[in-house]
């Protein structure tokens, strides 16, 4: 017993979490996504930057905008989640730095005057925060389906601007029927791991 | 209570944990090190190619080698934690596709054949997996140092090949006194969340 998280956090975070490709039309409530958040917010960032933006896609509308920047196999999970959340990493996060790092106020302007540090830093945090993310869905009792597959030119001009780099779009909701793949097999710790 | 995971685990994984600056000397074992990753080895990645790979830095002679690429703020950290990770990339992770992905093996020629697409990749998914691995670090009760703050190239010289990208220097173990600052502010959600 070397995790002091119970085993049925470890199942409902990890160990029995899937990514979901079907879906029930059970919604997916604001609030849920509130308490998502109020949890996640707090996953480490570098200098506390945390770049991630959200943007959930509710309307119909907004929906069908969506859905012809997605791969084909993609599509027709975007069109039948509950709820779907495009996540992007804010490139100007250095405006929020004065109140996110008050104590380091000397850190915007030393590492992040560039434009091109900020993308790097902002797509790496992000990511980090995307992850957070997922879990949190798990956490609310809901399955996540992340997608890398989609036009993120596309997407961008669709919903961001140029200050947003999209890093992933995810379906959200209660599984449905033959929601999950079989099981893909893992490394083993001996091939990730090495000591010395 | 829109979170289903017991306010416990809540606590232990974000709400209570924090960037550790300090450590006792109380050891990490090789036997928390598996039981977290056979823990977060089933967060998910893109096409399952999950390309984070975990260098830790256990003999005396390593950590010698590797305090002087770290920021001066962050030197006493890494001398002083009882265990350091480095969390790094690998950029030919499509060489275990046929193994992690036996349902698609078209996927390793159609998009990752060319290496700016592995990397791309690669950067964006390991990040991934260096966050799930920060919670792992939580589920065992252990607090977690991520550092960005360091230099890249020489950590991969000293410690990796140029297969592998380094990502974050993780150190690990029981807060020590003082081990954290005061929590710094998170955005609101209304800050961070839009609605279309």
């Amino acid at each position: 017993m070397s995790l002091v998280l119970d085993p049925a956090a470890q199942d409902l975070l990890f160990r029995e979490a899937r990514t979901a490709n079907t879906f029930t039309d059970e919604p997916v409530t604001d609030e849920q996504v509130q308490a998502i958040y109020d949890l996640v917010k707090y996953g480490p960032t570098a200098f506390n930057q945390t770049p991630l933006r959200i943007t959930l896609v509710r309307s119909s509308e907004a929906r069908e905008r969506l859905i012809p920047h997605m791969s084909g196999g993609n599509q027709a999970k975007t069109a039948s989640a509950p709820l779907v959340a495009i996540l992007s990493a804010d490139n100007e996060f250095h405006e929020e730095l004065p109140t996110l790092l008050p104590a380091m106020p000397q850190i915007k302007d030393l590492f992040f005057a560039e434009r091109p540090a900020r993308e790097g830093s902002a797509a790496f945090n992000a990511a980090l925060q995307a992850a957070y993310f997922i879990v949190g869905i798990r956490a609310a009792g809901l399955a996540a389906g992340p997608m890398t597959g989609y036009d993120a030119e596309g997407v961008r001009k669709e919903f961001l601007d140029d200050d947003h780099t999209p890093l992933m779009v995810v379906n959200i909701g209660k599984p449905g029927e033959d929601a999950f793949r079989p099981r893909s097999p893992r490394l083993g710790f001996d091939e990730v791991v090495t000591t010395v």
